[in-house]
């Protein structure tokens, strides 16, 4: 088998797992933020409008690693600088 | 065995597992801002209507790393570049 | 032993696996859902429209991601396009 | 040993595999929704009918991702496609 | 080693295999949804009847998740579709 | 090494793992309800009776998941069909 | 090295295993029930002799889950089925 | 390497095992219920001759798991059965 | 294989799984403290000032950790110093 | 290499980890009721006299379980039955 | 494969697992020290400057067991004294 | 390689590993123990002399556990009775 | 390969994976204590020079086993006694 | 490769993991004790000395155990008996 064969599997495993396992982290981490956020407008309903917009912004934050994960199994199968090696 | 067996093999077991794993963190993170959404509801009904709006905007952010792990499961078994390796 | 065997065998082994692991995320999402859901009820039985109709939308979605699993493992028994090569 | 047997051990591994597994999450999220289920009976007795039509709704719809992988486990016993490779 | 004996082999190590982890899902689920109904009954004897009656339903259900492992295993050890292969 | 050795070695390794295994769920799962019966017992004396047998059905549906696997373990000692192949 | 070694030393092996890990649950789950029925007799002194009976039943009741693993254990080191294969 | 040799060293490595994994669970258990009856004491300190009793009952109920691992490494190394065969 | 491939596959693998292991601290301590803010802020509407000021300084923070790994994961595929050796 | 090398390495390895993993369960029991002992004495300061002697019985009990994985450690390395064989 | 390639597949896996793994510990400590500075501010506002005083050296100090990490990461790919050997 | 290399390797891997893996369990539990002290003389500075008292007797009680693996590790490296065979 | 090379991956791989895991278990600690430290000065704003005096003592006392092991990570690295060997 | 060599690369991995595994215990306990420290001052400040005083007891006992780990690790580099052999 050559050496190209062998980046290419590579390359698949390891963009599947890192999109995978990548993926836990953020979604726990944002449905605890979005659950914390639900308690607090039932708790303090006026505040609703500065928790809704915390929220987001931790959303958003949360969600860059998971972002990280898929930019780099992105890069992986379609940018992959070893391929040509 | 050739290349293209080894890559093959490599997609279906990657492509499983990628969706597999990647189901388990999104599903729990749904499962915990729903029930606290309906807590939520439980405890100050008349902010249902803000409540609902973000459960349902905080669904679709997790999701998304859902929707991420089933692209690269798609992309691995149906639009793979290394298949022509 | 030929390649298709080789990749049927995987298939055969990533189809189970998928839906198997991919069932516990889902299932244990719902039952916190609908859990959370009695006790709702149990607490303030006159939003118990409200709530039985936000559960229902929320199982929906939780369900989708076991249904990307059910639909991998069915297109790697069914629909497998690596089977041909 | 031929192609045939080597199916035939990961069909008979797998299946006995996917349900063992896929049988665990759905039984504890049916127990975990049951047991909600029962609490709010004792906490809200005239909400019965309610919580009792719901949680059997919830149980039905935990219970599918357990028959997925029932059905995936009797295919790969019965009416794999590979068998015939 | 003739065919025969690896799928016997696989048969057997499955079949225990399939009960074995089957039936801790099941058994803690029963064991949840029986605690909280004696808790149930200790606070609201008057609902005894309905509780029972809600508890025994729900463990048959659970219980069905066990049966279909031990389906698995019976049919894996005495009719096995393979064994003839 | 002759086929029967292999069949042997399985089945006295999956039979001791089967019921060791198997009667993890099951003795968790009792003494859970058991603790809750008694915890029930103290707080309403007066339900002893209801109670107590709502346990004593409780325990014998849970054994029923251990006796599943203690049942396997034997015919796969005592009964075992394969090993005649 | 001839069968009955293999035979002989498969047997020490799950023999071990088995009761070790069978010991696990019981034992744990004895203890959780003796530490319940502890604090019920603290909290309720008139009915400790209702919960001393229901706790000895329940402990005869989860050491049977321990004695299924001792027997087996013994089984395969004394009664061993297989061992003049 | 000689048959007796392999039947040593199985015995020598599941008997240590065996002492020491069946070692935690009642160990863990024991030191639940007497944490359980020292609170009792100090809840209901009229009650510490029944309490003291029901604890000294169920220490011995549950040292006899560790007990049967005890039994079980012993009769492996010094009354091993196996170890003329 | 030549070593330059070997790198490279060692290179792909590490990238991938650094990024994915590294973003599951980071995503739930992120998930944490926003969580915790949105409680606060609800608490306490008055401080939302001070609260949010501190959790962003306090995300930066966290966010660090997972810039480290993927600054390494970035190192190794596009600047990795091993791949001329 | 000759028997007498591989059953002295199996018995130092053994030796070794049976101590090791056999200390974990009976210090974190010791630790438990040594802790629960404490919060009693600060409780119930009249009855310090009983909680100290009902301690020192318990940790005697579960030290017994360390004392049998020392013991056979012990045994392992000073006093071994094999190392003749 | 010449020794150099060797050093430095280890240095490359073992950086990216070192950075990987060492930021799980730093990143939930953080996030558990933020958290509870956001819950103390809101529950006494007063005392916020001392607060943040405090939450900040204590990330820095957390921090620095990441920066080990991170430290030894880049030596091993950067300044790594063995790649001359 | 000669025998004695193979003990002397098994022996440091061995005592490093019972000293690492025996120090978690006590290190543990006199982490709660003492926790549990520093609470009770905060809540009952009247009885801190009893309450040390009997911390410290627990302590060495503990800490005998993690002196078993010590003198183990301690008889591997410097006593071994095998170094000689 | 030659016996520097072995050596020199020995170190490498352990230096990383030693200052790796050995960083999660005082980062946590350092977190835990100081988001105690945190709550305490809410709480008790009156004591916060103790309590910031007792919180840096301790985080140095915590630091020091980190402190261990970047010492050892280090030695192996840069001061390695064996690898002139 | 000589005996030398591998004592020398076992003792490396053993000297590198025994510190790392060996401070994770020790550190999360002293987090813990110092954590419930700082509790305790803020609820009783006046009983401020005697606290301090049985935590730095507390802490130095504890610390023992991961002395031992440092102690065997610095043995295995600069001392070890076998290094000769």
């Amino acid at each position: 088998m050559d050496p190209a064969t062998w980046i290419a599997i590579a390359s698949i495993v390891t963009a599947g797992l890192t999109i995978a396992i990548g993926s836990i982290g953020p979604a726990l981490a944002e449905g605890r933020a979005a659950a914390q956020a639900l308690q607090a407008i039932a708790q303090q309903p006026d505040a609703s409008n500065t928790i809704t917009r915390t929220l987001f912004v931790s959303l958003a934050m949360i969600e860059s690693t998971a972002i990280y994960c898929f930019v780099v199994a992105m890069i992986l199968i379609f940018a992959n600088p070893f391929t040509g090696g």
